[in-house]
């Protein structure tokens, strides 16, 4: 079969299923979820074989190390994905929430009731736990997922995909609710990026190139996730002590996220108190600090900051500086540089709080907190399919409630329109 | 200068306004609706002048009368217009509500702020008042609005929009808060569809060919709106005077519109009492009848239904009737013909009313009430800017809010994340 009959024959089942699944139980929702749980630890001797295969091919094509990571499985891990399963059994089901009815005019009672967006395609890379989490996820929220990860991860895949399906189904759920595109031809994503007929929507999760991929070519709508050139500003009138753990917290409580902060920004007047004593520790921390001509007057041994450094998610421990000589420079440099992910001030200046709360178009917007704190569970949405970075559909932390669509329920007795 | 370099110009002049746009005052922007009010009929006489030139060009060209109506301006319709103005001036804003906010574990406050999309491109046809319906709907909602307007209504379009421009800027909006193209070459419509950094959202009003134009061939964020192939389903236990008063108003009261309908299904043991009587009323109200077999045994002298025409949305006197034997049986033909816009059944059996609101997937459905009623004004949202056939971002009636993103604020003390 040619990979375009492959895919619309995934896509019809996916459709198919999704028809059911938008109106299945809570419970037989929930049941699959622990039986894909349990299937998932049962059959772990067999994923992790398959998956020591993806790591013996990823070794043989000389994959780095940190791919490799990401890529391997332990029994570890598969109890934290199985675990994440049943996390997603105990959230409140989404579908058929009621969030608002009222009555119009004509005595037409409207009701705005949530529903499944239909079918979701997941387009990722090398990590095999987005199968799982992707679709609990979807299965949650009534969605019929299809999934296509990356080819250094196709025998953990099949392996973790043909388990949770199975238990799926025989726990009730329609055949097609999950799907995994077994394929490593490239041509698969091409063909995903056009199935409008099929798929509702698209979420790419990976790397800036991945994303990017999917958003200029896709013609099925597209939520793009996750990249984070994160900005902290440090006010004038900023409490010293508080800027620099904020600092240290988002630039080096975890640097592989997309909520780490990357570009520092100080305030010309803030600069001779905070930077010695911050560059000193943020070095400590093997940080290597990229600065601009003025911030070398404050910390020793640092490297020139480029253009292209504004530009970067460095994801690693490094870190841009930047002297600004206001509220307004900052803003401006963060609107021109940032992604629109997560940004802070550090400010005890009333005014100027409010203006970057007001006048900073991200989807977080922090004062006198650290980005890292963009996050599903953070927020208290319980898990989280990704980040959105744009602002159709969703924006920031994506959980349940994000995959799902609204549609209006009318009660009449008998109303025609005058 | 060529067309990607002035629509790129245009667009780096919209997302410029868009920033400012996103925190001007109420104030300011119901003063330049009035103001955009006021001017249109200062101008009317220029504006008349303009349109008579396209009215002219039309009738050379062999426009057909419906085009020709739907084109033509008289001193009524600028009023119309400017009325329309008015009433947008008065609808709350929608930006800078929070609709939510909250505390998590770690003390923080976040708070979900309703704010604008950004850029808006509105592409449409002949129809010179979706000029002005469209930039009041986004600049009240923050939004700069890039407007390509129908090649035939050329003339008109750039006498209104230089008219509500000017008005607008004088009354302290930023420049390039609406702008229109004011070429006809059709590759603007392509540029337009690629403008990803410029461009937040996409909407296309106007036949199915341009929607589904737009929905194919843009890598931008689209809408779509406004196909509607809606059905009435008149079930076995209907109260079968309310199904002749539903069906008829569905039909006839206004027929080019999208949330007309263009299918009647009828239970097989409801035919015999409902079709002879409503046949002959439909007939006599023009309406031409295209039913299946079994139809054409109540209702003398139709012409026999084909596959197409049960695919189609006549906006015209033509009905399709098809005689079903189940309500599965009715849901089946809508899951496989319908365009997700507005379904109705009219039943007084409970589960029926129930299993129809629950599993047809559509942006409204309705039990004992005219397909007609799903409108922005009728569901109480003041306007619309169009009606959302897909399930992404919007659903339905678009009114201001559906021209709005979120973001979060965060409050906070100096937390760091653990």
């Amino acid at each position: 079969m040619n990979i375009y009959d492959y895919m619309v024959e995934k896509g019809l089942l996916a459709k198919k299923a999704a028809r059911k699944l938008a109106y299945i139980s809570t419970e037989t929702k929930n049941n699959a979820l622990i039986a894909m749980s349990e299937a998932l630890v049962k059959n772990s001797d067999f994923i992790l074989a398959e998956n020591e295969k993806d790591i013996t091919n990823g070794k043989n094509n000389g994959m780095s190390q940190g791919l490799l990571d990401r890529l391997a499985l332990n029994i570890k891990r598969i109890e934290d994905m199985a675990q994440g399963l049943k996390n997603v059994a105990l959230l409140p089901d989404p579908i058929g929430e009621v969030t608002k009815m009222w009555r119009n005019p004509d005595n037409l009672q409207i009701g705005r009731v949530r529903v499944p967006l239909g079918v979701i395609g997941m387009i990722y890379e090398a990590r095999p736990n987005v199968t799982v989490d992707a679709a609990a996820l979807c299965i949650k929220s009534g969605n019929a997922a299809i999934l296509k990860g990356g080819k250094e991860a196709i025998n953990s895949n099949i392996a973790i995909a043909n388990t949770i399906i199975k238990a799926a189904v025989e726990a009730g759920l329609p055949e097609g609710s999950i799907q995994l595109i077994e394929t490593t031809d490239r041509e698969a994503v091409n063909v995903m990026m056009k199935l409008n007929e099929y798929i509702d929507v698209l979420i790419p999760r990976g790397g800036s190139g991945l994303i990017q991929t999917v958003v200029k070519n896709s013609t099925v709508p597209v939520i793009e996730t996750g990249i984070g050139n994160c900005h902290v500003y440090v006010d004038e009138e900023a409490d010293l002590e508080m800027a620099e753990n904020i600092v240290i917290n988002a630039k080096t409580q975890r640097i592989g996220v997309c909520n780490a902060m990357e570009t520092l920004l100080v305030h010309k007047d803030a600069a001779q108190k905070l930077l010695p004593k911050l560059g000193e520790r943020l070095k400590s921390l093997g940080v290597e600090i990229r600065g601009c001509e003025k911030t070398g007057e404050y910390i020793k041994d640092i490297v020139s900051a480029s253009e292209k450094d504004w530009e970067t998610e460095y994801l690693d421990l490094i870190l841009a500086v930047k002297i600004v000589d206001s509220i307004d420079d900052a803003m401006d440099h963060i609107y021109i540089y940032g992604t629109k992910h997560s940004e802070a001030i550090v400010t005890n200046n009333y005014r100027n709080s409010q203006r970057f709360l007001n006048e900073v178009d991200a989807a977080a917007v922090y004062v006198n907190a650290s980005t890292r704190f963009t996050d599903g569970s953070e927020f208290g949405f319980g898990a989280e399919i990704g980040i959105s970075t744009q602002k159709l559909h969703a924006r920031g932390p994506m959980g349940l409630e994000q995959l799902t669509s609204i549609k209006y329920i009318i009660y009449g007795e008998g109303q025609t329109r005058k």
